[in-house]
């Protein structure tokens, strides 16, 4: 039975506990949140506080609180020599005090409220300063996820950063879609059999592979129609910096 | 028993061949190409031509070709009155010659060879110019797809615009990645789970209300390191124009 605190009950936080309290192999012992949390379903039984100074023991400490709180925070532990861990994508583990044992525990996917998250096949990047932390973890990680692999800071970084365009810059993108559809009162709806095949599709062939398109295959009449249609539009800056981009590479 | 010819043979007609072949309501009589084609499964015994002079005569003739082909093709058709369809996006009905029925039949979908499409919920976008074949066009929808519907060409120029955005820029985003990750040996896959939800996600939060990540809540000191990270990259313009544009919405 491994025993786990949670520090900051986010996002990332709030769907690790609940995969966790799924497992009978893991103990949320507690949760500290800076504001009072009144513990609904899932989460209803769990021990708060939010005095760090009232913290219990456990075996690994969770930190899923902003990139800029880690370093005080860690460093006001009222304890040492325990297994603390951050969940973050964006530092390294060296933000952490190194008044106790450090360690990451990044799983990689996105989080929102009132969505709940399946672990299971999501990439658990566990990084540790001794092969019998990083055995903790990667036990950790194995009870919710069959994907946990150790990634140095270093690798973290350029994976945070890969993630930031095929979720967030992917998301953007699906919202300019939305709004010109809004334009011409057409639903959303209609483009996400389009959306899921995009993204189903690489599963099998590579992007490179993948791509189609005006800008693929050079089809400027479509081109001038679309830059017609988009107007004054800002998304006008969006479409020329792809098109230009897919045009020059193709 | 609705009758079928294709004219054009490239990655729409051949998917659309493929899902009406699985029909008994549907006889695919013949396949017009350019090009010689020796059919494979699951296209054997199909009868094939490479003269429009010898088309056979048929309740619809579907034409998958390029665009700017579309108007002189159907100019040539050596028959008239009967109902031919193209099946494209970018181009109003109207580039279909006047000699024949004219009317669209566009799956909003990507097509890629050796990639099976199974059209049960892909949107059907008909187009034409009597009652009688929108009904023989919805009619032909519905036994592949539970998702057809009429859209004028006006508005079906705005959905292909939107999905340029959605699937082609999209497509070009998961490259990126791709490339990023490859910098430093570490394998697309990671980032499938990723990719995957965030095309879930807006099946049930909007675009709007999934956005996430360091240019949505103006994490500067993420941006930054972003921005080095990416060096002299020309991924860096799409990183700055997406990351502007997001803060500036927030």
């Amino acid at each position: 039975m491994v025993t786990i605190v949670f520090i900051g009950f986010g996002n990332v936080n709030q769907q690790l506990c609940r995969a966790f309290r799924a497992s009978n192999d893991v103990f949320v012992k507690q949760v500290f949140n800076r504001n009072f949390i009144k513990f609904a379903a899932p989460y209803e039984g769990i021990s708060f506080t939010d005095s760090l100074s009232t913290l219990e023991e456990a075996d690994i400490y969770i930190m899923g609180i902003p990139d800029d709180a880690i370093a005080s925070v860690s460093e006001n532990l009222p304890f040492q020599n325990r297994l603390v861990v951050h969940t973050s994508g964006g530092i390294t583990i060296d933000n952490l005090s190194p008044k106790n044992r450090k360690g990451v525990f990044y799983p990689l996917q996105t989080f929102s409220k009132n969505r709940k998250v399946v672990f299971d096949n999501i990439p658990i990047c566990i990084e540790a300063e001794s092969t019998s932390d990083l055995e903790i973890l990667e036990k950790l990680g194995n009870i919710i996820s069959e994907n946990v692999m150790e990634i140095s800071s270093e690798k973290r970084a350029e994976l945070h950063l890969a993630a930031v365009f095929v979720n967030n810059f992917v998301n953007y993108l699906y919202e300019i879609g939305s709004k010109l559809l809004k334009e011409k009162n057409l639903p959303f709806q209609l483009l996400q059999p389009l959306i899921l095949e995009t993204a189903q599709k690489i599963e099998d062939l590579s992007p490179k592979e993948a791509q189609t398109g005006p800008a693929k295959r050079g089809d400027e009449k479509t081109i001038e129609k679309h830059l017609k249609l988009l107007g004054d539009s800002h998304y006008k800056k969006f479409y020329k910096l792809f098109t230009e981009t897919l045009k020059s590479e193709t």
